[in-house]
């Protein structure tokens, strides 16, 4: 048994779907866990585009991680801006703070927008990876409208009215189906003077089809439910380039827009900067079959950040459900560590449960891995039914399933606000900035 | 009757309450209205301070105007940012826009933070009068109370907890009265290292007695409920100096805090800016009996921004009854005007309906205009039952209404995570920032 006075300290950095499992099976074991994250909320990012097409409200799909933790005898949360990750040292770098020191590291820092350096296209596109990037898609594409309705030059009119989304997968697929929602909404209506016809929305994907990850059947009919709905679906295309008049994509076309919708392609977000440690050519961190940083003790990395190398140089999918077990699997073998159990656990498997996207009302595409489809309507009920089971807290769950009931029978998207709460408090004309000065 | 084919025009400026009132009682009348606001929602004020603490999401309390109006034949929302008024040759200054010209102008442009020119006070307090205020305090307080957990100096840590709120009127009253219940569920269980004795929250009001437009006796009861919940109040008090350390107050005693909530005074939002429009010493803009603006054509003001000589040199209170009902009373005399009625309509004349206020849980107060005062439970379910009633759109109100039964079944406050949605798009890294600067 491990000396009571003295237990061994556990930090997890990221309270995404991994950091957040595994701190959560670290509830009342014998270590102590911090954990980090620069936000106060676990976030459901699988429904940021309901939040960013006005049907959810953002602390719907964010749960603050305190309360996650408030009973929790032996996990504290803390915010707080990872600068840096010392493995030989074994210490976290912390924005502002005194390092923290840890026995067992597990980085779960999850991925970010990856524009595969081109600088241009990132200064004008909007990506869907945090909660401000929700909100702010939100509020700019109720703003196009606004601009819209007030223009006299049919040129800008239209380009305000074109909303171009990259990338062909679950997130693409998804916003363009809520986005399409929204202006069948409030076209003609809300906005009398912009009918529907005006609007464009254009899903752009580099392979030859949607949803590559499922099946080629639920790629098409993800497809065929998108054009049916009003939305311009372009195949093998891509990006060539963007600026703030609009997109060039690899066939020539262009297309004048004043929206870019990011959403094809990661990299992880690595705070370790060693060039010493393995990495796979996407740059996620190659752990060893147990999910351990190799040359770094004590040190594991799970989710999006990492992968362990799973057959011929292939490697785990950056979804929510591999992060997830690989979190729950990482604080059994620290526990059994921690024990002194000499059995080494077998390597991490990652057991797939099935996929799924929804396209909007009545349509989504489920992929069992026994091979089992189903499309249509029970696609989107067993999406529902996954969501709703998935999202933490009781609140959320009545909430969101409450704003869907009501999206259902009123087909409508009730959050149209444009709010922008304004700078973040560190850069605030306000008490808080000289408070954070001194503090820093 | 009019000429069909070129109905005269009603600007409205404001959406506020009176601006809103104006409209919806236009519509269907024989003019074309335009109704103009910065923002795309009407805001439903009174409840600011439950957006800042974490019990109302931003869009309860917010509706947008397009909604409002989305079945109306005649009057047309445009978001809009109003640079000025030339009141000789009726027509409205629009930022970024051409001049809208009117024939009737109903100028409801409210009130905004009243620092009585005390420059250093309004930059390092936190107002509470738009719905940004309202998610910065939320985002602001919850920072304070992650930088206090994480913060070893004693004194830098207790300013952080120390919140003082300035002005004892219904928005102070209400405020602290909120934020005490907020720290009651956070401190020493969100926050296992903060206990609730250490945090301060102090009201500081310059009157011997709180809630001064109440009857005293309602006053003091006030002050009862919130010093049984903890609240240091401080009347017969003013903030002299306030920078980022703290305020000092008159009596020279300083507090050093990280947040200081202005509620301590208004003044009237005027877009005219003409030195030949006869003002009050408040700078409310004098109206006629009729709510005219003395030597400006078809030009009305009402609530906030305006106020008749009631009695002896005596205003119409600031408050949102007053502001309805004059927008009401303006529309019937416009109507009045193009439909030729020659019998002119008598002057307008407020009815007092009574006032309310809550101090939060079980406790709130309410004064009929028959001298008739209900204190308590009663107090509090008249607040609940009138603020529901005012909450515009059925979803709106079935959501307050579900976080009230929230919060009073489950003593919760949910929505406490801290979300800086970023700067306003016009100013964003993104597309919108093109297209703006293309479209100023």
């Amino acid at each position: 048994m491990p000396d009571e006075t003295r237990r061994p300290r556990v930090v997890i950095v990221g309270s995404g779907f991994g950091g957040l499992a595994c701190a959560r099976r670290l509830n009342r074991q014998p270590v102590d866990v911090i954990l980090l994250d620069q936000h106060n909320y676990h976030l459901f990012t699988p429904l940021l585009y309901q939040v960013a097409t006005g049907l959810l409200n953002p602390a719907d799909i964010a749960y603050p991680l305190r309360t996650v933790f408030r009973h929790s005898p032996n996990v504290r949360f803390r915010q707080a801006t990872v600068a840096g990750v010392d493995l030989a040292g074994k210490t976290v770098q912390v924005r502002g703070g005194a390092p923290v020191a840890y026995d067992y590291l597990v980085l779960a820092t999850g991925s970010t927008d990856n524009y595969f350096g081109n600088q241009e296209i990132a200064e004008v596109s909007l990506g869907l990876k945090v909660l401000p990037d929700a909100t702010r898609l939100r509020n700019h594409v109720l703003s196009c409208l606004e601009r819209a309705d007030a223009e006299v030059n049919t040129d800008v009119r239209r380009a305000l009215l074109t909303f171009v989304i990259v990338g062909g997968g679950p997130t693409g697929v998804e916003s363009s189906g809520a986005l399409a929602e929204l202006m069948e909404i409030v076209a003609g209506k809300d906005y009398h003077q912009i009918s529907r016809s005006e609007i464009r929305i254009v899903l752009v994907e580099g392979l030859p089809r949607l949803l590559s990850a499922f099946s080629e059947h639920l790629g098409r009919y993800a497809q065929r439910v998108l054009e049916r709905r009003g939305v311009d679906v372009r195949l093998k295309a891509l990006v060539k380039a963007a600026d703030e008049h609009g997109v060039t994509l690899s066939d020539q076309t262009s297309i004048p827009c004043r929206t870019i919708v990011w959403s094809a392609g990661v990299r992880p977000n690595d705070p370790t900067g060693t060039p010493s440690v393995p990495r796979f050519r996407n740059a996620r961190i190659k752990v060893d079959g147990w999910l351990r940083i190799p040359g770094a003790t004590g040190a594991y990395a799970i989710g999006d950040v990492a992968s362990p190398e799973v057959g011929d140089q292939r490697q785990l999918p950056m979804l929510s459900p591999p992060a997830m077990q690989a979190g729950r699997y990482v604080a059994r073998a620290i526990v059994d560590h921690v024990r002194g159990v000499t059995v080494q656990r077998g390597p991490f498997h990652y057991v797939d449960k099935g996929t799924m996207a929804t396209i909007g009302r009545n349509a989504g595409v489920t992929h069992l891995p026994g091979g089992l489809e189903f499309t249509g309507f029970l696609g989107w009920l067993t999406w529902l039914f996954v969501h709703i089971y998935y999202l933490i807290g009781f609140r959320n769950r009545i909430s969101a399933l409450g704003s869907w009931a009501w999206d259902y029978l009123r087909h409508d998207r009730p959050i149209r606000i444009i709010l922008a709460t304004g700078v973040e408090p560190e850069q605030a004309p306000s008490v808080a900035s000289g408070s954070t000065r001194k503090m820093g």
